[in-house]
């Protein structure tokens, strides 16, 4: 069993270096431009190894972005120590910040896609999970995929416009924006007062 | 004169003939199975004429999008007779729901990108021009690019969502949601008080 153990670290951590390597050329070049050639020459890996674990390129950009979304969530897994939502955006702003080379490569070879459907997938899950007093009460079930998903896309939206630019603002100016986005409309909206929604800490 | 004045009609109307007839396809099939072949045939145009005009299935895209982004400027146009924000979205979703079809094929083409970026590219400078109370003031030029990136980005993740289930939600249940989103999450802000944005109507 030890060793069947020592086996299983070695493939995650060859899987995991394949992955590595290609990220790394993300950030260098476009996807399209990235061939098999490439990644075995970064990882120092064989092709024979390559495809006993990955079927392709895109194979491999899968388990990449896969890895990416973790690391992702893992920084989320911080939101409950957050005290104010400015603070919330911060700690994923961090992040992303940190890999902007990566999101910004991803977007002008046309692939945010891939990565924003999986950030996408669990929107409304993720959502639930959040226990902040802004997070609108699961009671009302129907309309939580809508508002993540609104959330989310303002999220995606605001990071692609930012992390593209040649001098991307820190992330506490980003954090500022998107508190007053989320802050400054809905005072003004002829809302619709009798269908107000409760909140979790009106409870 | 009048006969250039004819002949730039007759341009126009085979142009935007092979448009809609693109677009036709486009609620049909994917976006990448559809042959020129396909397109002349719809349209009842001939190949010669068809490269007269463009240079490629590519570049009708281009166009028929451009034409569907002026279909949606137009109905922005009503925005100023919109008396509340849920009205407001209600204007440009009736808009979407109606082009239902055409958006669900695109989204699942992973061609709903080159909408988005068409839609996206003027956010700022259409967010500058709607007057309504719930537009922040033009004069905090700076922060104006995400604001408008991030309420857009949330409108077509969530137009993303909505229009590729199986059967859609009407429209006025999408307006309430959006509504709902834009409502219900600010007051609960720790928010940046201090650093409270004048908003139009408080001129």
């Amino acid at each position: 069993m030890a060793n069947l153990s020592k086996k299983q670290h070695q493939v995650s951590e060859t899987k995991h270096r394949l992955s590595k390597a290609l990220y790394l050329l993300i950030t260098e070049r476009h996807y399209d431009e990235i061939t098999i050639y490439h990644i075995l020459d970064k990882a120092d890996i064989s092709r024979r190894t390559f495809y006993r674990y990955f079927y392709s390129k895109d194979d491999l950009m899968d388990f990449c972005l896969e890895n990416f979304v973790d690391g992702y969530y893992h920084q989320r897994d911080n939101f409950i120590l957050a005290e104010s939502a400015e603070d919330v955006f911060l700690v994923t702003l961090n992040f992303m910040y940190s890999n902007r080379l990566f999101i910004a490569s991803l977007v002008r070879s046309g692939h945010f896609s891939l990565l924003s459907e999986k950030l996408n997938k669990n929107s409304a899950k993720i959502y639930k999970k959040i226990n902040l007093p802004w997070c609108i009460d699961d009671s009302v079930e129907s309309n939580i995929d809508y508002i993540s998903k609104g959330l989310y896309g303002a999220y995606l939206n605001i990071l692609q416009f930012w992390l593209t630019k040649d001098k991307p603002e820190k992330p506490e100016f980003i954090a500022k924006n998107l508190s007053l986005l989320f802050n400054s409309i809905p005072g003004y909206f002829n809302a619709p007062s009798k269908e107000h929604t409760p909140l979790r800490n009106e409870k």
